[in-house]
């Protein structure tokens, strides 16, 4: 199996230099044959390149079994809104191109990280959703732009019927293998996306009579996540919903830098963390590896089918967290500094 | 002074009951003379007349010096994404024909309730926010449709410059009422309209020297708002994030019950809570209406400059949650039944 390892910017560099390894150590204990190569992504590769997608990298990424990706971003040009050229324009041509429609984003709690959540702890226990975030279409890619001599900007949604049924098929069956609720969310209030998107979710889901089928608006979904979040199993929806919401979530599960996401469709799948490339802790050490490391959990058994090399590293990530070892992110004052861990110890 | 009272749909009906009785009470504690019309919207409108916001309505709404607003919706509508009429259509018609393009929602906690919410006291205490969400424009406002024989819907969203300035200008207005610190939240690494947002953001704050401001994505602050809601003064942000954004923040004020909303911009001001019709509980005497008698508050405040009545009305709730009473949604295990309230006492 050949990998490649896209680390992009900031974090991303420490966090996959870890989930790297462990890819090395899973090959070793268990006897398979992994080989890597690298590539640019982001900014790094907007100054190496001026392409934040290099047609190299597509190549590269199009040729590999699985892609285990880092972040891109940079201050400079969130600074700018004028900058033409961004490193966000990589990812989101990557996601296309690739044909990655499906994000998958597990939200779950380990339990020692119980209290390292802002939310209380008895709201929390037990939670454990998996979002279904759709990564090529809506807002994210319809046309944009400057009119009125630049004084108006648009940007437009758009969804086909199509588009929304492989993703809702995707987290029906997701649904058949775990608690069985599907939550679709939308804003069939307001948008004609959600409304279509809406008609297609209730069109099919006579096909699964077993998944027991809700529909919530975002605005409300937003507020239910944090009020109760053990009553959401698998939820499906928009690419800029989900994005929203799943960073929210996040909270659910302790922090971000817990957060792992797997996105696949026609091509190779891609594996990364849901955090961004966080400059302002860039090179410090501080930053959480387990968001890379529990990518490579996902890249193991979606991509692959090593289920049992999946869950060796998983189950290494809860006696990490057993043992009492935390990175800042997930430390709290009970937490001895001996057993704070930087970047590459706590890989 | 003139008050139209649109109670609307569902729960709006029984909480603006108990808005208006608080409005008579203070009319007479402080000698004004107020006098009140009513008229429909939304559900009950189209059921009436066919329009969910009829022309007679509108025509009310301009004439008076205030309206106290309670919900639209129906589950009817929710279920059919294909109905061609929906009561939303009122409430949105009526903020365009108003042209009320700034939607004020304060998110304070009342100390009392600070064991209501799910997130922890500690991360709570002190919390007070005050949100500025543009209300006429965006992807609520936008050309929307179908496309290839109903097969692709679309949505367009769209700001112009005068229409991000204004709504920035009362956001930077208001932060240098309070804590002095301005976060603006957008999509300016994906979105158009939100690089022309962060802009004109960026472009007027030297205009305001002594407020701190601050961009914030959407998807971080969606995060930051749960992990840390005390680092937030006053927020700025577009139509459908400031939706989102809202109804996830009623989390850190104990219930969405509590939260009030005013709606101010060119002709008279709309104050409503922030929940919805919520027909679940519809006639069943639970719905808090503390929501509505805190959108009281905000019209006194806000509309008619009546400053000493608006804070006798805030204490008033205080002091009903200080003696110990409770709506259902607020209250927890420690409430005595005798102290849990119906709509109707509680006002
Ligand atoms: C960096 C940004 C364009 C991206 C997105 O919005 O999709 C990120 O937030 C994510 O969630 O992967
Ligand atoms: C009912 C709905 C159209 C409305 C909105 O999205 O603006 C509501 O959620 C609100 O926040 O006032």
């Amino acid at each position: 199996k050949h990998i490649l390892v896209v680390p992009g910017d900031g974090i991303g560099q420490e966090v996959t230099a870890v989930g790297k390894k462990v890819l090395e150590k899973i090959a070793e204990k268990f006897g398979h044959e992994f080989t890597y190569d690298e590539a640019l992504i982001g900014h790094v590769a907007i100054e190496a390149t001026g392409n934040p997608l290099p047609e190299e990298t597509l190549e590269k990424m199009k040729a590999s079994d699985a892609v285990l990706f880092g972040a891109v971003g940079h201050p400079k040009y969130d600074n700018d809104p004028s900058a033409q050229v961004r490193p966000e324009q990589g990812l989101l041509k990557m996601r296309k191109e690739l044909g990655l429609y499906a994000n998958l984003r597990p939200i779950k709690l380990f339990d020692e990280l119980l209290g390292a959540s802002s939310i209380k702890p008895e709201i929390l226990k037990g939670s454990d959703i998996l979002f279904f975030r759709e990564l090529t279409g809506d807002i994210y890619f319809g046309e944009k732009g400057r009119k009125n001599e630049g004084d108006t900007a648009y940007d437009i949604a758009e969804y086909s019927r199509y588009e929304v049924e492989r993703i809702a098929r995707k987290a029906f069956e997701a649904a058949g293998t775990r608690r069985k609720k599907l939550c679709s969310v939308d804003k069939a209030n307001v948008l004609e996306t959600s409304r279509l998107w809406r008609e297609v979710v209730q069109a099919i889901a006579p096909e699964y009579p077993d998944i027991e089928v809700e529909h919530q608006f975002v605005d409300s979904a937003a507020m239910m996540l944090i009020k109760d979040p053990k009553r959401f199993d698998v939820v499906v929806t928009a690419n800029l919903f989900g994005d929203i919401l799943t960073d929210e979530a996040s909270q659910i599960a302790g922090s971000m830098g817990m957060l792992a996401s797997a996105s696949v469709g026609d091509s190779t799948g891609v594996y990364e963390p849901i955090h961004g490339s966080a400059h302002d802790i860039t090179g410090k050490g501080v930053a959480n590896p387990l968001a890379s490391v529990l990518s490579v959990a996902l890249l193991l058994d979606i991509s692959f089918g090593l289920k049992e090399e999946a869950d060796t590293v998983i189950a290494a990530v809860d006696k990490l967290l057993k043992d009492g070892f935390r990175t800042r992110d997930i430390a709290d004052a009970s937490t001895p500094s001996e057993k704070i861990l930087n970047t590459e110890a706590a890989g």
